[in-house]
């Protein structure tokens, strides 16, 4: 059994701790968190683990194997590499930390102690998008053109990051999973409507090396909670609306064709394929249930993880650029020269 | 009564014909298309009124007092302003013309000739946008922060103009009518996913001289028909939905308030407030007769139509800045350059 | 070429005379209507066609060969035998009469004189109730279990029938031609909610010999216009809505499995089988015309129509029990003993 | 603190258990069930906790105050009566028992002995219905005309109860809640798809004594979960649709008024009235923790509680003249009869 603690028990850090108990492969250890209240919640719900106060505590005891790391965002690195470099497995909660840099440093310092470094991008292990991920890995969509998503709700501001490192980092986490082309250049525009809170509100398009475009739409300040993602191919268009309770995702037999040049000049310029949609029936098991059973898995076979310490990477550099173009209006950052930068 | 010419006969002109002979202070005079088969289904439709080829003949015809130009927008300036020139009254399709320069010199050819020149944007005399113009006039959704539009669907793929010019220009109108605030920036992306066609996708960010914000998202390449519309504001927040047959515009009473900055960082950083909701009965006048009546009005008064050659030319600015942006990856343009330039 | 008289230019009259022009088969050869307005409309709309005031004079003319009724339901029967006896093939608007006396005398008619009598239930003739048909016809909904219709909206509010005569007909139509059970029961309960006006909703059951049955909720005073059918089947369900503009008809292949009779009793009783939908794309050819492109081909063939006399003879059986029914509460009306006694 | 015993840990007992807890006024004293795996679920969950196999024992432990019965609905009776013979205060799940004379004893001997008796009709403090409550209290739907509800799904199909008495019962605790009149008559039809299994599918109406109707749709065997209500007043139209996770309750100012009877035939016979509709910000507190409040008020007051057990028998009484109806083919039940048979 792999000895799991995690550090932090705040927002998520009980849904976490939860999903580490009904792991089989995994046991409960230990669980950090400066707060007396927040342990308190942790000692009530979780009789028989260890409670401290300090993470390096949780860190440097030999009983625990692994470690997830649930704490504010600009605290993830210096936590994450302790954990490595006392050789324990990490799963780091999105984004991996704050800069590429870090991000960077992580990755080497897992890959130098052979530990299995995994980012929390639980999306990319819903039955949702793993059932988009094999449409287009069959070819189902044919050339895939763009990746459309607007992921707007009232709040939940956050203190420490603006709402492309909250929001936009879950469409990154699923682009960098679904899509075979790499980005090279980011443009993003946002705006903050309430004094000294990060941007609550932008917009990106992220260009493709191969012509392919995609497109977040994110917001803390809607009147409505919309997760609406469209997916366009040259065969078939998807529809992936998260607010759905059923048909989450809906697949177009639909598409268009160059037509007749001579047609008057009001008339279509291409021909329009309408055929049937159809609605597959999508795995309900819970994402983190399936995400930590790849986390063990990795920890048991050495295999790199679905979402692994460079996929958490690429995406802290997509926000990196993204964050960047914004405060310049919408001048696209080249991410190859984001990246030597960096 | 004031008798009406139309210059094409087209996909819109039918339209602009029946509306014309269903408005009580005009009279449908005459219609000019080069295509034999249109000009036929227009004789068949509308017995007693005058055909022709040659739209000059139509202008110069002492019969026709307003000249109605539903043509290729590249056709526009040229029809339009040999209009003006021969003193008719002039409504023109949507956009105004291909490019601002032309735009202004219609503009100052109707001052000079104090001719009635206005732009057939539609949209602005829909009931919804005027229920949403009025809450805004009267205050009800406060200071506006953003208008973040949605318009796409399968087709109809343009042979002369891409997305922007025949989608966003909706957008363009409806804003030019809805906020006070000027636009100051542009930012665009786009793509064409079809070969020897315009671009079929873009998403185009606005910037305000108030620091609010609009972001429209325009496809021809979308699987199903998108019509949507979030307006933030202070005190309310709107979702215009076009595709709704009842419920069109929702009114709601939501929005965010800082909050207590001690709380533990994993909290909100704002409270929030989620009152009722509300969707007014809408007028469902067709739009194109209350456009009409204004039209009339304009002419037999003198005044300046709501949508007047002006809004025209603001809106043919914000097309062509965004279309350069779009070229330039998002390159944000500003628009009083844009506007010198020009 | 089918010279076609059409008798009743009132709310559905104009729809008729267009889509009788429109199809190739016919000619519109003769209008009646006693209003002077109506005949006013009809001129002006179709110049070339001869008015009358008198429908005696339209069915006596030698110039028509074709008939449609579309007069209030009260008068169906007089003009119907009338044109049938003087030789015309007759199409009547639904309910075909208001009583199974008189439409089994049509039928008699129709049939002693070798006419086609045909009857205007028109949405069996739309692309989702063909869709559906042709599902049921290759057995991919299995055993059909259930026909479960809300048809609800505010108004029209009807002067001369019920709203199971107005609404329901539409239901019973549809029924006759998807459903191969014969109904032998029929419960239905109603009210009325405004003063002088008959009943305003109704629910009915159907009872069906092989233990299928079908449920009709409609309602000319509800806030929202519903338009949804549930089909159940053995092997997949059914969801048509026809208020949507596309998706109108999905499949869901779902249903249950009887499971171990020794689980727990709070357990379920069944298994669930919970597979893909699926919404194929539907023709959207007009109903109106398909349908006389029917009539069409039966008048020239001689052949029997899909919603011929007898089938508009059945529906109306089920109306008169249905409304019987709703005056005794539900009290069950066998349908051979209503048949009899008819 | 009043101790709480719970009787049944099946399907619903530990939701039960955990409001409990986190009720106030309760402690959590004891928890009877026969099985032992549901006793050592419950012990795990809830430590401290007393557990036995035998109700009995739990019933005549002087430490608990009050009983919730949580069992297989025929044994409501025996545990609720022997729980009120021990002098305790009872809850008991939906519906109160399987008949009208065995829930008219409970209430008899409730009074008696001057205890609590209260049933589980959980909708009943749902902020939905709370709201809908008060807005026919205030008068804004005016004259009440209808409910009528539509609440199926697929599964969970029951042992021991029909349709009827597992979904409707739903609606019949919400309409004694919410509607003033009496109701005075049932019809209800129905069928079952599955063999061996009792009915899955029913239909019934209610009239009630004012004029008014209701109207249930219930199905265990539909291919989506549909939650909506709608109901119709002289004044506003309400639709209540539980499905939706926020805008749950409409209410529309939208009615009819009698227009002038010398309008043609096929004009309007009333004329409509069609508003705003508005959707009013609704409590999401936990229903369940509002009703234990409500039963923890009323145990230490004496007061009467909202769903008391009155109530739960004439919520009984309509299930039982329904499912007599049902087995009748909608034949109508009076209920007086009903009652004075029982």
């Amino acid at each position: 059994m792999i000895r799991v603690g995690i550090v932090g028990y705040g927002y998520w850090g009980p849904n976490l701790a939860r999903a580490v108990s009904e792991t089989e492969a995994f046991g409960l250890a230990m669980i950090a968190d400066m707060s007396a209240a927040a342990r308190e919640r942790a000692g009530r719900r979780h009789p028989g683990v260890t409670l401290t106060a300090d993470w390096r505590e949780l860190i440097a005891d030999p009983d625990v194997d692994a470690v997830i790391v649930a704490t504010p965002v600009h605290t993830h690195f210096e936590i994450a590499r302790a954990a490595l470099k006392a050789g324990k497995h990490v799963l780091v909660e999105k984004p991996m930390t704050d800069s590429p840099v870090t991000s960077s440093i992580l990755v080497e310092e897992a890959a130098r102690r052979s530990l299995v470094l995994m980012v929390d991008h639980t999306f990319v292990y819903t039955g949702a998008v793993r059932t988009i991920s094999n449409l287009i890995a069959q070819g189902e969509l044919g050339e895939v053109y763009y990746y459309d998503s607007t992921r707007v709700n009232l709040g939940l501001f956050q203190r420490d990051v603006n709402v492309i490192w909250d929001l936009a980092v879950h469409d990154f986490a699923i682009m960098d999973h679904l899509l075979k082309a790499d980005p090279i250049a980011v443009s993003a525009s946002g705006a903050c409507f309430v004094p000294n809170s990060p941007e609550n509100m932008a917009h990106l398009s992220v260009f493709f090396d191969d012509g392919s475009m995609a497109h977040l739409n994110v917001n803390w300040l809607a009147p409505v909670k919309i997760r609406q993602t469209l997916i366009g191919g040259s065969r078939r268009m998807v529809i992936y609306d998260d607010m759905q309770t059923s048909e989450k995702v809906k697949i177009y037999d639909r598409g268009v064709l160059p037509s007749d040049p001579a047609a008057p000049s009001y008339e279509h310029l291409v021909s329009y394929r309408i055929g049937d949609m159809s609605a597959p029936a999508i795995s309900s098991k819970e994402a983190l249930l399936t995400e930590f059973e790849e986390f063990a898995r990795c920890i048991q076979t050495g295999a790199a993880p679905l979402t692994d310490g460079q996929c958490g990477l690429r995406v802290v550099e997509m926000l990196s650029a993204a964050t960047r173009s914004m405060t310049l209006r919408g001048h696209p950052i080249e991410l190859t020269a984001e990246r030597l930068a960096s």
